[in-house]
């Protein structure tokens, strides 16, 4: 039987989604309860995508196949119970065995938070990207409706990336929103690059500063050179909102 | 020189605010940037009173003697730069030789934050207590009306405290507001005991879920016996919000 999980992660103490060598990892802690409940057999988990290491998850989904016979409404309390408390399963649901978490994904949408205020808040340093000079939202707004659409997104693609393929991703929707001192940046799209989201964001905030012009975006992207765009964009602020899958689940 | 501090932590990593053996604590964390500063003599801190493992504090006052010879601003940057990322240093004056953070406090306000929501949220875990059924306002509002004045508060002390002399304390101001699904109850008074705040709380939630009148209030402050009030509120609620003086500082 193949269950399909939505997870909801605090990435802070994590060194990411993916499990790794050394380090603590989403992967990592829900492989390890799974394997206490299948009596010391592993159980592979397979994610939506990775996450980097402080990076937060609202709305992550996996899967993964077990032969337990428990009602998924047991699952769900069984994973919680055993789940260290920056993991949180949020629903858990059978789907047919051949639903990948990964490969059926159609629309990824991520949230940036930004604090643009006087001062930085000490409770939220891990949640919440802080920029005390003041944003221009009608800039940044106007600059995001640049990203719209099909393109090669090179320039905002970590040049660290082992991406292997074309760099083309379409970004479905964008928009910018004020609440207060709060910004958020909203971004769905069928695919994403390695810290595409973070070097849009990055660029957008230096428009926002005023240090660049909104119609910068289109010569970034057209440039197809990583140095062209804005620094990357810390972790903190980054959630993986929600994930959509075609019609199978 | 005598120097006064105010200043911001995150409790959720600390063992509290006072030194004790085992354990990181926010007047340790201080004393030890404080030595580096002044080449490894040792530099008390005196607060305005402890705080508990996981307490926040926006505004706990400290002071300290110094004789290195820097203008208070320049502090200010150096201990920022020196001090980890939950404690935060928001201001630094000179003050009278003869001030003193604890004995001269005059008021003390804290605050305890409540998420009455459906659902908790995992990224406000350590900064809030949640508690899921719904919470009635105006039977908490009422019931705090009870604690004003002047009491023997042994009721709402923790029963290890180790608190000499009488328990009698003035709670001079206490309100509860409701901000959509957070609840604040907002306490002021000349001083607390141990575990004050958090049975008070604890003892108005029981109040707000309909498993006590808001009239037992003044029976369980007559009874003068721990085992008569409510539940001691967990800390993450909780924060030391600000302290006043008297005309000297």
């Amino acid at each position: 039987m193949r269950l399909k999980a939505i997870i909801r992660y605090d990435g802070t103490f994590f060194s990411g989604y993916q499990v790794q060598p050394n380090g603590r990892t989403v992967q990592g802690v829900m492989e390890k309860v799974l394997m206490k409940m299948h009596k010391g057999n592993h159980v592979r988990v397979t994610a939506s995508g990775r996450t980097d290491q402080g990076v937060h998850a609202v709305g992550q989904v996996i899967h993964f196949d077990t032969e337990l016979e428990i009602p998924p409404e047991n699952w769900l309390r069984a994973l919680n119970t055993m789940l260290p408390d920056d993991v949180e399963v949020i629903s858990i649901t059978d789907v047919p065995e051949n639903f990948h978490a990964r490969y059926d994904v159609s629309e990824k949408e991520y949230r940036y938070y930004i604090l643009n205020a006087k001062e930085k808040d000490l409770f939220r340093r891990h949640y919440t990207h802080f920029v005390k000079e003041k944003l221009d939202l009608g800039a940044m707004s106007e600059a995001s409706q640049h990203f719209l659409g099909s393109h090669d997104f090179s320039s905002f693609c970590a040049a660290n990336s082992k991406v292997k393929g074309d760099k083309v991703r379409e970004i479905t929707d964008i928009a910018v929103d004020q609440d207060g001192e709060n910004m958020i940046v909203r971004v769905k799209g069928t695919g994403f690059l390695y810290n595409m989201v973070r070097i849009i964001v990055g660029t957008m905030i230096e428009i926002g500063l005023g240090k660049r012009e909104s119609e910068e975006i289109t010569e970034i992207i057209a440039a197809q050179d990583r140095s062209k765009a804005g620094k990357t964009a810390p972790p903190q602020g980054l959630y993986l909102w929600e994930v959509n899958y075609n019609k199978k689940s």
